[in-house]
């Protein structure tokens, strides 16, 4: 292991979690969360709707509380952890970050797709007029080879990013995939480097720690593994191992557990498990999306919607290519034949 | 990856997966099972009792079936795949395996604790006899430095064993931890290496690509993860991370995939998960016996029994030293005032 210096702690329950739960945490459930994550030892608490400022929308699911609700409740309530936000430019605007800086969250992390850092710019150079610390997050990171992945990771370091995340999405990074891209970034680029797991290959804490092995120092984890399909990395999972490993970190091993347990699972209206859609997901590398669209077609032209997906993603779908399935699944049909 | 030839998958859906079920399968079950494992391409499956052949007692819990109708109901409906036993010297006999053999199994796994292989060397010897697929398999292998596993496989290796087994029976190996346990095998034995996880700190498929990275060839999974606590690497996650990384096997995903999730996970009493109590066996790398002990001791004293499962394991409790437990929740309690 190459980490000396203590591994930064992103917690996601708040934010990815939200998706698990619509988006539908109460300001008292969001009170005692950030309490107790804040007591186990995370430095970063995000808090957030799912899909960040400005998510809250007939399009994406309203939140229960309002934005400001959310973000202020983290905010009194963390004692030692920095309250985070997540913007999506495009969701959420330059607006909602001036608010949510006000509000007294003091990281932003700006998520664009892999391939679509320069969207970021506004937003990285907006976060950091505020003070914030200011965090570039490549979405989908399996959809781009590690060369491409690294220039989009310049561009939001040359904006003025401290920390580039590699984003695995869909959980569809193998280890050597994760293990690439993040020796990659760490051989060029001077900013910090973080990984965000998810676990549909079943490959989320082994992940974070090859991430770690070389050179990520912040990672983020959510408890319990909150978060939708198969969910994030768990933090107690990873924790166990990290300590296993004597890696530096602040989060207290038994707590971590002892809430996931008993405070996160019971709110999880179905348990985060690997089941064949998420696997599905993982395995294709699609946006789920398309899921529902493949299922139809495969039943109207008999084939394996899991063939469809696959065949979407060496197309290069990213999403919004619905129209596609149609023609694929015929194709398909027609090989078959 | 170093493997070119074909990685033999050792399905233990319907052996550790008798845990998850107390042993209750009814040949109809088995019958219904075999078919699909054998269809769906896996190359051994091994049918017994969880703790082995003679393992049905008022010990370690009655199976619904006898022994002769699980082996008979798995070979009669067993096309291309071989049927496999384990037996554990001390619950199951000589005179067991005979049965076995008769009955139709042809493969054999020797299960010994991870310093005991010399218990091995009568059944190993007998099983060669009887012309069986003769495996060592060696439990608990985190419990060894690799170089003291390394002594233990020579010596079943030396009895005749064409294939030994690193045994993660407690999921508490890091990824490292197989690397060089693996690593050393492939250096020094001329047999071939086969691993066993568990996924008590959300390792197993990661430590099984470990493991074929380093030269294993055999790999045990369940459909589903079927087995006790956090359960067995599952067949259909593993399948899809070999199938992206082209490593070759005859294992269909999408069967794997939909009788894990149509026939396996109803069967489940409970959903196989990393909860507590398996995260804290992995983390500990103690047997479950010991669990209620401490719990009960960690009240009495006032201490939590996590650490006194951490004491135990660091004194090299492997089994057995219930006795030793309240000395250490008394020594705790003394250290916390």
């Amino acid at each position: 292991m190459t980490n000396e210096k203590k591994i930064i702690f992103n917690d996601v329950t708040l934010r990815d979690g939200m998706h698990a739960i619509s988006h539908q945490y109460t300001v008292e459930q969001i009170a005692e969360l950030t309490r107790l994550i804040d007591e186990s030892g995370a430095d970063i608490i995000e808090a957030t709707h799912g899909d960040g400022l400005g998510g809250s929308s007939i399009q994406y699911g309203f939140s229960k509380e309002t934005e400001k609700d959310i973000i202020t409740t983290a905010v009194e309530n963390a004692t030692n952890a920095k309250v985070g936000v997540l913007l999506i430019p495009g969701i959420g605007t330059i607006h909602h970050l001036n608010n949510a800086a006000e509000w007294g969250a003091q990281v932003v992390r700006v998520a664009t797709h892999c391939t679509e850092a320069d969207v970021s710019e506004q937003h990285i150079k907006a976060a950091l007029g505020l003070g914030l610390d200011t965090v570039g997050f490549l979405m989908m990171s399996h959809r781009a080879e590690p060369e491409i992945l690294l220039e989009e990771a310049k561009k939001m370091e040359s904006y003025g990013a401290s920390t580039i995340y590699v984003v695995d999405s869909a959980g569809a990074l193998t280890m050597d995939d994760t293990r690439r891209r993040v020796a990659l970034f760490k051989e060029n680029l001077s900013a910090d480097i973080g990984f965000h797991g998810h676990n549909n290959l079943s490959l989320a804490v082994a992940n974070s720690l090859v991430a770690l092995e070389e050179g990520a120092s912040r990672i983020d984890t959510s408890l319990a593994g909150m978060g939708a399909g198969a969910g994030n990395t768990a933090t107690e999972q990873l924790v166990a191992v990290m300590n296993k490993l004597g890696l530096p970190h602040s989060v207290d091993l038994y707590q971590a557990m002892d809430i996931a347990e008993n405070v996160v699972k019971p709110l999880m209206k179905r348990p985060v498990q690997i089941d064949n859609l998420s696997l599905t997901l993982g395995y294709t590398g699609v946006y789920s999306s398309f899921l529902l669209f493949a299922e139809r077609a495969g039943k109207e032209f008999g084939v394996d919607p899991r063939d469809i997906l696959i065949k979407l993603s060496e197309m290069g779908a990213v999403g919004g290519q619905e129209d596609w399935i149609t023609g694929v699944a015929q194709e398909l049909a027609k090989a078959q034949a």
